[in-house]
């Protein structure tokens, strides 16, 4: 059935990133949570399967219920823990949860539970052990096997913050009182803060799927994974002083030719890029005009040779998923997640354009 | 298996809703594209038919076809009209497409298409025939049946904007220039216009799902028809100065209880709540404080009885849907249909408390 708009994906795309992070941290798991950042869990877990991954970390439980479908072998780690209510579902598929207080660590062990993570607090202040209860912790797990003791940074993605080297510091502080077990500190931006925080499994999540790890310093090094395109549906010419959208809050200062697309809050367009995002159409960069409504946008095509039934690129191969999410006002981890269901996810083979 | 974010529905409160918008219009059809607004496609459709609905408004073909397997006899509208692509779709589901361009009514006629709704502009410069194409459009719809002539109000949300008596004008201007057939101007907020705004058909969207047809203006006449919870995963003693979150943006001014709720981004919550929205918890507002992670939000419950597996209320009948938004930097439209398929709906029986 014809679809006027389309999220195309590049599977091979995420598996090439995934062992490019592999083979600069020396081991990895996939970051999969939230339906693998918006691309699909679907398409994108056998490719990384393909590209010999084996360990993957999602957030919820129901997710890594729907990944150990696709996974039956691999060691599937949930970052929400365990509680008295989870621990029964959470043996049943086998799945390690990421224990994150003495409270965690308690139900699991009541529950009889196999395998877990530890998630020891080293900055973020969010999820994880407070430092000062790791001798606590240490003792309660006794019996339990520990596969895993990882936390989190909070400026990984920004190599010049100070707080990368507070967290290091506290994260081994707090191995050194813990049970002996593989250690994990890095996600994608701290696999390009280099070997001392690597330990023995890095977590890249957004750059397998092409955002950039450290946005603003340097090049991207991962391959674009995801492209959004909508059709053009309909153009107008409007006058100088017409209004464009919702609130008229946009008065075309000239005559203008508008292109309405088939694309709006609801396939996943944040409100906030309206009158200041770009598309890409007809080979050259447009700009959104007026607000963004539910299921619409309006680009200003003026000069250009565009035809209702046209492509238009929101981000991808032609606008780098980091500057378009820029120019939403967000980050590219909340425009992917945000990309709505109504959307189809369309997986292409090869590498993308 | 248990769930740490909800979505609660209750499909009578829609129902309602809808009772009061005919009531007030005289005749109304339910919009219910972008999945009912974030409700649920499959939970609202049947109180809304229970209600005596037989008219919905969808916005893309594919909207339209999961419809007509929840409503086997409903009349159909598809406001992104049809094209030479759609048309055997459209014919095979029984759907009226909602014209907007010449192009889309030789479109029609030449697929051989039965009934359809035109779509003219008067003002959004966005879908719709433009008004000087009036006379051409009634001689090609010479042999179409006419359902609809429609157009949509820019600024009905605001009584006081001077674009609504603009676009009365300007649709009863083309409406004398078309063939008979039935109008309809009114979405939500036309219908709070008053009588010279409902011609045949009202549209409503927002105000069946409970958002304020027209903010700011009056208490809302609507009842509440959804509430997003989430789960207390964790609760966390900071000291004065400890940052809290990614890039560590947020500095606790004082020592703070922060409880750390399963609900992120990646479910809906915009990043632009971050610091700035509340929550309502222990039967009292909460803040958000530090920035939105994807699985993740962080608030202060300093002084408050918390407990880990509490429930925190981010919008519903304590946090009315429209105040939420407003704090989130958007509108309802956007918070409700930014929901992700992340979080579960739940369908609730009765109004809600």
């Amino acid at each position: 059935m014809d679809r006027t708009a389309s999220i195309r994906v590049w599977p091979e795309a995420v598996a090439a990133n995934f062992a490019g992070m592999r083979n600069r941290a020396g081991a990895a798991a996939a970051v999969v949570k939230a339906d693998a950042y918006g691309l699909g869990l679907d398409g994108v877990v056998p490719a990384l399967l393909g590209a010999g991954c084996d360990s993957f970390f999602v957030a919820r439980l129901q997710e890594g219920v729907a990944l150990r479908a696709l996974a039956p072998k691999a060691r599937i780690f949930v970052l929400d823990g365990a509680t008295a209510a989870t621990v029964p579902a959470l043996i049943a598929h086998d799945l390690v949860p990421v224990l994150s207080s003495l409270a965690q660590i308690d139900a699991w062990r009541q529950g009889r539970g196999g395998a877990a993570a530890l998630h020891v607090d080293t900055g973020m202040n969010r999820l994880g052990l407070p430092l000062d209860e790791t001798a606590q912790a240490a003792r309660r797990l006794e019996g339990v096997s520990l596969a895993l003791v990882m936390s989190h940074l909070a400026c990984g993605d920004d190599p010049a913050s100070p707080m990368n080297a507070v967290q290091l510091a506290r994260f081994k502080d707090a191995l050194a009182r813990l049970p002996s077990a593989p250690a994990s500190l890095a996600a994608s931006g701290g696999v390009f803060l280099g070997r001392a925080y690597h330990f023995d499994l890095a977590r890249p999540g957004i750059g397998l799927y092409g955002g950039h790890p450290q946005p603003g310093h340097g090049p991207n090094p991962m391959q674009c994974a995801v492209q959004l395109t909508a059709r053009v549906l309909q153009l107008r010419d409007v006058a100088a002083g017409d209004s464009v959208g919702y609130g008229a809050s946009f008065l075309a200062p000239a005559p203008l030719r508008i292109a309405t697309i088939a694309l709006g809050y609801a396939d996943g367009v944040l409100r906030s890029a309206g009158g200041r995002a770009e598309a890409v159409l007809g080979g050259r960069r447009v700009r959104l005009v007026g607000r963004v409504s539910m299921d619409l946008i309006t680009v200003d095509v003026t000069g250009l040779e565009v035809a209702a039934g046209d492509d238009a690129e929101l981000f991808g191969p032609s606008l780098p998923v980091d500057e378009a999410a820029a120019q939403w006002g967000t980050i590219s981890y909340e425009l992917l997640t945000g990309l709505s269901r109504r959307v189809p996810r369309v997986y292409e083979g090869g590498a993308s354009a």
